[in-house]
């Protein structure tokens, strides 16, 4: 057998994951040889800071200033993107490697969820490979999964825990009945979230990921500005407990469908069913549960970040790009994928969990429930937990299933009666199969 | 874009597999054209029974009376080999689709067990495919996850529920502490278990799967004979029952370890821990944990048989011929494919549960004591659950690491007390992460 030359790699960004790749293909590279039938070579870095301990060392590599200049002119086959930021540098490194004939592999999801489809779009007129693998899940090859192990079914709705910060937050917050901004806090100092926390905890890199997800499982042009995004930011440790108390355990779950009218896209809290197969997924791990019409339900699970997962995934994406393998980029050939549209937030029906706090006195119940006959909103059950008169106790009812314009005008006039005290909180009941 | 021609298939046995896959690629067929850029076409079938009703139209496919002809003679790209067993009629079709330039897609893990390595070593000279994505874990694409989506890393070890029969039965067992025949027969009766259900419950289905999983996490040449097999006649509902009082769930495993002797390859019944991530998988879904270098732990699940989730993997794996992707047969070039030894099981070193049944009188702990004293084994905890002075009762215990050898001498000598009045019960407590 002929041998075949390298495959020549330059990495562009040297974080965690792109110092966890270096060290990831130094310690497999023979075995990778054996499985790609050729090497994958690290021939040029770019970073902030060339000088900068990373504990690894990177003489035997082309050192560039600048990593737009390493994409144009670096001699290699693959640009690997880990940067980030949805535009800006990271985007202009991926144009320029695609204009300059290299691929590019990527953990870019905010990149990707944004301009996924004009990038895939060049790539795929230009044979050459846009992959981003690492971009969703970390080190579950949940992409690959999609587009390649679950190619023979109609895929028709997937939901998952597809960030691990806000899950890990949700988690300590259960255990500990902390608030959010304490454990937030304490998994900042711990390395567990960003000194500037916002994407993780209000849904962002969530929906970035979902909406990757939807393009490649039901092949359609992605659509990230269609989103439904809901954050963790006024879940409280009462609502933790009481969801507990009535069977359910709160999670921050990206959810896509579809439908007859389009596609969900939506990232909120949601209430799950303790016996539903994504409750037991806690702390950073994240997991994807795909339904489709052959193989039925399928679930993923693993570590959503960190070093090793993300490198692991990328050099999957290397490896197919060493034995030339080549799947369109969402799965469909760029004209292929549909323009669906995204079914409106106030469309959704679904059951629901309000908790009111009231001042504690005769009729509030009575009030409660006109408001929710006027708008014809069905109660399942409610429940004040404590006693106190005079003072603000909560009340927490869940309701059949019902519109959210519907359950959206019941919650203002919540809002409105003298006896409710601070604004209602909702959170959406998911049943999951 | 040039139109590529049809990926003719003919497809050999027609039960619950075979008529799913044509139900699925009729259902599917436009969509998997687009996502492959051609056509997958079914040209020529053959099954026992010509005129058999199976709800599907058989008319437009060339019929074959004989299965064996049909792989030699049809004008096609692949057979898909339906119909089971490792060696007759199933082992001729391989061998005469390869022998005349066919690629081979087989759901059939007895055949891949025991021939899989010269079958592949055929392919791969042949340039042909063979591929198996269907003998593993039905719908979850298990075998292109570890053989690309988890290629970038070293996997160290594995562990899975590999039989949705014995799963179900275990499962049933637990909720209705019934005996395991009555749900035998009930899982016959109700098509979950076969009339012949011994490759099933006595683990021999379980362990083919380990030794293609071991195969391709490891490179290493299958090696089923190695196995270590148990199956789960033996469980009896009070030790599903004393198991979830000591915290434990009994399920039947599949594990392979690659350690510094060898590997481990063992299927038998465990003691998992309540919290660990597989004790959740119920009835009849399978499961698979990877541990790898890079991502870490990876968990799979899904339904484990039928006829979607089946067809569902046949499907991927057309769709990698379809569109010429070879990965090699196990992972690696077999040239590379390392001969590693299996761990003999009394070297195996771990905990255990044991349960004797004893006549209830003085002294009885002492002698189960001194046993376990002669033999170095360490006992982690006692207890005897009933009392019924002159009557047998059971005496459960639990121990710390020991070597399987020491283990099986004390069983012997427990076995020899006058006290102890039935064979003794012993399940492996398995620490999994």
């Amino acid at each position: 057998m002929k041998l075949k030359s390298p495959l020549k790699i330059a990495i562009a960004g040297l974080g965690t994951v792109g110092v966890g790749l270096i060290r990831q293909l130094d310690a497999n590279g023979a075995l990778l040889e054996r499985r790609c039938g050729r090497k994958i070579q690290i021939v040029a870095v770019s970073a902030r800071n060339k000088d900068r301990d990373r504990g690894i060392n990177i003489q035997n590599f082309n050192w560039f200033e600048n990593p737009e200049m390493m994409a144009e002119h670096a001699d290699v086959d693959v640009i690997v993107e880990l940067i980030g930021g949805q535009e800006g540098v990271a985007k202009a490194i991926c144009e320029k490697s695609l204009a300059t004939g290299k691929s590019v592999v990527t953990a870019n999801k905010a990149l990707i969820a944004h301009y996924g489809f004009s990038l895939a779009n060049y790539a795929e007129t230009e044979k050459l490979s846009l992959a981003y693998e690492a971009a969703v899940g970390g080190g579950i090859p949940i992409i690959k999964t999609l587009r390649e192990g679950l190619a023979g079914n109609k895929i028709t709705s997937l939901y998952g825990i597809l960030n691990g910060t806000s899950n890990y937050i949700l988690t300590a917050m259960r255990n500990t009945s902390r608030d959010f901004n304490d454990v937030l806090e304490e998994a900042q100092s711990m390395g567990f979230a960003e000194s500037n926390p916002s994407f993780d905890i209000d849904g962002i890199d969530s929906a970035h990921k979902l909406a990757i997800l939807a393009s490649v499982s039901f092949g359609c042009k992605i659509n990230f500005k269609d989103v439904y995004v809901e954050g963790i930011r006024h879940i409280s440790p009462l609502d933790l407990t009481l969801a507990e108390e009535l069977g359910y355990r709160i999670k921050l779950l990206g959810i896509a469908r579809l439908t007859d009218n389009g596609i969900e896209q939506r990232v909120h809290p949601c209430m799950v069913s303790l016996d539903s197969p994504i409750t037991h997924v806690e702390g950073v791990q994240n997991a994807v549960v795909v339904e489709s019409d052959g193989a039925g339900p399928t679930i993923y699970e693993g570590i959503g970040a960190g070093g090793g997962p993300t490198a692991s995934a990328v050099i999957s994406d290397l490896i197919d790009i060493a034995r030339n393998f080549k799947t369109p980029t969402f799965g469909l050939p760029i004209n292929k994928l549909k323009s669906l549209p995204t079914v409106r937030m106030d469309r959704h029906v679904g059951a629901f969990y309000i908790r009111l706090m009231v001042v504690d006195r005769p009729g509030v119940f009575a009030e409660v429930a006109s408001v929710l006959r006027d708008e014809a909103v069905s109660m399942e059950a409610i429940l004040q937990k404590t006693h106190a008169p005079g003072n603000s106790v909560p009340v927490v009812m869940t309701t059949h299933d019902v519109e959210e314009g519907a359950l959206n005008r019941v919650l203002e006039k919540f809002q409105e009666l003298e006896t409710v005290v601070e604004k209602p909180r909702m959170i959406r009941i998911e049943p999951l199969n």
